[in-house]
């Protein structure tokens, strides 16, 4: 298995040049996020995972966690990588300053998390979730709730889940049951919910879990819910553990993959209730929930972006080593990379990889903005974006990652059939990433339904003429003018599909809605081929003539381009769903299927 | 876990209807298959399917074959399934007549075959692999050899392997090391040969292994392979089973999936040597191994479409029953099909395994043509169209096969990532498929080498000739006019396709090579569109106005009209792929990949 090497270049290529430092620390929160702060947190981070992360993901995989009396345990070695982690100060590094957080933007945020992802996507759940959890409670939470939570949960001293999932309860949260009861002081918690990620674990004293459930009095429907913050060990004023909580960790779900992280049925109130304190105001949970969602559904499509880097360079490392045949036009055995079909294969991936990466560092930068920015309508226009971007990165990243670490089984030939080659881990662990946090078909009716007809498509309109002024310029550029033609008809497919569906939504929502994954893939496409021909831009401008320049400007002019000849051309094929596809899907009958 | 239920309907359909027995039962060979036997084998194997493999399949997962010192034991259930499959005859179904062996065509056993493999893939690989070496036997062997082995093979008293691969020679058979020393009655084997599909079980006596081997004084490369016939325990000229020969399995691999399958590596010759019989003549080992392998393709491209409508039924069955949210316009929680998304997965789906089931029985066909056909120009013809179809069934089938197994589990949420729910077996059982028997790439190479530059094109254009006298007929009916005008878009693209790549192949091989797997791809939807489009006619002329007619022919006509808008605009991708993909793929250094 080829080691892990993080792509350095490549991030710091789209940072610093494709997006630019100084779009974000100009404003007051980044500051300090220079270009050698950059390099040194990426360079660190790197290590880490070379060092730390990376070695123990498949033994992760073969043990996986394991439940023992309602205990759970991690694989050997999780728990002390848990702890360099926390040590090292990683956990707080895009979190809040007021409580220990090292408060640094996402979008380098992203080009971190990318790594811890990449070298094991396992560990980094948990994480990823208490980020979710501390984002949530900062947003919402009551003084005392943060500072009695947050520093704890920001050093990493104790992690963070979320609870929503119920058996009757996936995708529709609203047939939640789990309910809260008042007991003059906060609320007894009685329930079970299902397919908690690090529900219950080895690495920290404590675990925080923000559980979604009903007060007596609650309506029905997810206006009825509410978000309680419960922990797993309660804790007294000053801070102190006191006793533990009604909570009994009843199994842990066999999975595909991702095995080092335990997934958790979790039962709440076997006895007198497990006390929680509500967060935020009653029946207003679903609003928070989305917070602590939407930063898990963009370090989701963050992760199906690392597992396709990850699955690249396995792929790429053993094309590399593997001699095997002839290739045409060649007089001996060579490594398998000279054959033209395993190059395609290489090449595929590589241009797929280095999309994914510029359209979650964009969303990243997108969240920073909407964040930071001190102008309202500036900070208002960013997070419109960011919110447009969410479902994409996430669904378009994720089903890339799948895609890809797929590809990149089938470089292995019989090899990447073993499970000791690693090629097959990476698959089964990227497999996930499409369905939790809202899968593809969830990520698509949000951008529908809350991103485009909601505001009657202002805000990918918007999105269109900022891509047209760059079409402007680039059209009048010899060298890249042929790729400003090829996007300008991505432009307007984009527009034709948006206004088929605005139309459609109206007179036949159900069509639309049948409409709603190919046109997530279109908007990833778009969004893609957009600063794909930005990287090009910028590639061109430095790549020299002939073999004079920088390799990485060479090869990022190359794979710009074999991108928009043998992958973009894919989005006719939802453009053509989109527009067209709506009559023959809906004569298909549900019964006859 | 839905039940599996052959698609009876579907499978009578294709072989009655579209393609029509008489096609077949006036040749010599098969002038019992009638209309009534068809039935009556496909409800018989249905009902084996659903009642002795279908409930093993899952525990053959988890168990998995085991091995213990030095011997293999397969999962519970499985040696008793084995003997009730020999017992009820079906391992001749399709076997030599001479030897025991029922003879029935291939039309009918891909649909046999079809059932096997959806409801136990692991355990069919057995059968599988026994008639490829049957094959090989009956095409090569001496009368005598004939009469020593094929009996009990076609019975499935015995079983047979093909032994080819060995660490250093996978896709390249030029560097086999395992040598074949004559000691004056037979030879003596001396190697190590891996990835051996039921190198050692528990079903049978003894095993007849198919090696592939290097004599003393062969020249190097491909021209320097003999094939031997290698028994696990020896044979005497009475037929009688004698003393076990020098072959060790030394282990068996942990893979991905199909664990019902044992996957072994094979010593032979730790020794005196394994005694084997030379098939055929010296040094013409890889023509007999084609023969092998071309029948194992084939069925191997029938796996891809029975792991496809395996995984649409899984799918389907959790849609209907699965109650989770209101979908848009509805007003109460209904059964998650009616999520416009769902039915468009399912949709996509069940289109995709109609269109693998017209192209894998269309293979089958031809190679019944190719076998009993009197005329030899028509048997000639119908080896040439046998000849060019083969890497396209397997290639497409099976990559088919993985994407639908893939969206199959994306239906089932969560759910599909947890193993109970037999969906993620599903998609690691189906990965394999496009991977041994020569992956994709090596069909694809194939294709474009052997099926198309070899024979300057005759048998593509022969085979567009005979798509363009369809299309001529059915772009003067009304209703077909539009299906007729989309095909003659894509044969127009094939043309250009193809026209392009014979160019290629002269001045820059490389280049053409580079787009094998795309072109593979081109042809696949060229051939199911044809055969669906011929389906939509059937269907049109018997569904009836309104909903008066058979549901089979209105979903079917939905069916094919929803593929034509849906699935075959993806040719498009593949064709631009083809004709303007090669320079930029070519500009991609095999070093910066």
């Amino acid at each position: 298995m080829t080691a892990y090497s993080p792509p350095y270049r490549d991030m710091l290529f789209v940072i610093n040049e494709l997006f630019g430092l100084e779009k974000i620390n100009h404003l007051e929160p980044y500051q300090e996020v220079t270009s050698d702060i950059l390099s040194a947190v990426l360079e660190e981070a790197g290590r880490f995972s070379r060092e730390v992360l990376s070695p123990i993901n498949q033994k992760g995989d073969q043990e996986g966690a394991v439940i023992r009396d309602g205990k759970v345990t991690t694989a050997m070695g999780f728990r002390e990588a848990y702890r360099s982690f926390v040590e090292a100060g990683w956990n707080g590094l895009t979190g809040p300053t007021g409580y220990g957080g090292q408060g640094l933007p996402l979008l380098l945020g992203a080009a971190v998390e990318e790594m811890w992802h990449s070298s094991n996507m396992a560990f980094t759940l948990c994480p990823l979730l208490t980020r979710g959890a501390i984002e949530a409670i900062h947003y919402a939470g009551s003084q005392a709730l943060k500072e009695k939570y947050l520093p704890a949960m920001v050093s990493g001293r104790w992690a963070g889940t979320m609870n929503l999932t119920e058996p009757q309860a996936g995708s529709d949260l609203s047939s939640v049951k789990t309910k809260a009861v008042p007991d003059g002081v906060g609320y007894r918690i009685f329930g079970q919910k299902i397919f908690i990620t690090y529900g219950d674990h080895d690495f920290t004293e404590n675990i925080i879990h923000l559980v979604l459930a009903r007060l007596p009095d609650a309506p029905p429907g997810v206006k009825g819910l509410s978000l309680f913050v419960v922990p797993k060990v309660l804790v007294d004023t000053g801070g102190q553990l006191g006793k533990t909580n009604d909570i009994r960790t009843v199994s842990l779900e066999h999975k595909l993959g991702i095995h080092g992280s335990p997934t958790c049925v979790l039962a709440y109130g076997d006895g007198e209730g497990a006390y929680g304190e509500i967060l935020g105001e009653p029946n207003r949970g679903l609003e928070l929930m989305f917070v602590m969602m939407n930063a898990a559904r963009f370090s989701v499509g963050v992760q199906g972006l690392a597992l396709a880097e990850k699955a690249y360079q396995e792929a790429s490392g053993y094309a590399h080593n593997r001699i095997q045949g002839i290739p045409v036009g060649m007089t001996s055995p060579v490594p398998i990379v000279h054959h033209p079909d395993v190059r395609r294969m290489l090449a595929s991936m590589k241009s797929r990889v280095e999309a994914c990466r510029v359209l979650a560092y964009y969303g990243g930068l997108m969240l920073d903005l909407a964040h930071a920015e001190e102008n309202v309508a500036k900070r208002q226009r960013a997070q419109e974006r960011s919110d447009l971007l969410t479902p994409i990165v996430k669904g378009f990243c994720t089903e890339m990652g799948v895609n890809v670490a797929s590809e990149a089984l089938q470089v292995f030939g019989g090899m990447g059939y073993i499970e000791e080659t690693g090629a097959a881990q990476t698959m089964r662990d990227a497999r996930i990433t499409t369905i939790y946090e809202g899968t593809t078909g969830i990520q698509a009716n949000d951008l529908l339904g809350r991103k485009l007809i909601r505001d009657q498509g202002a805000g990918v309109m918007a999105l269109l003429e900022e891509i047209k002024s760059s079409l402007a310029i680039h059209a009048n550029t010899d060298a890249l003018k042929p790729l400003a033609d090829t996007l300008s008809d991505v432009v307007k497919g984009v527009e034709s599909a948006t206004w088929h569906l605005m139309r459609e939504s109206t007179t036949r929502p159900a069509t639309a809605f049948g409409a709603a994954v190919p046109y997530l893939h279109l908007m990833g496409w778009l969004v893609t081929a957009w600063l794909m021909l930005e990287s090009a831009g910028l590639a061109d401008a430095n790549k020299g003539a002939g073999e004079a320049g920088e390799i990485f400007y060479r090869t990022k002019w190359a794979t710009v381009n074999y991108f928009f000849r043998h992958e973009l051309p894919k989005y006719k094929v939802f453009q053509e769903q989109v527009c067209n596809g709506g009559e023959t899907l809906m004569a298909l009958d549900p019964q006859w299927l």
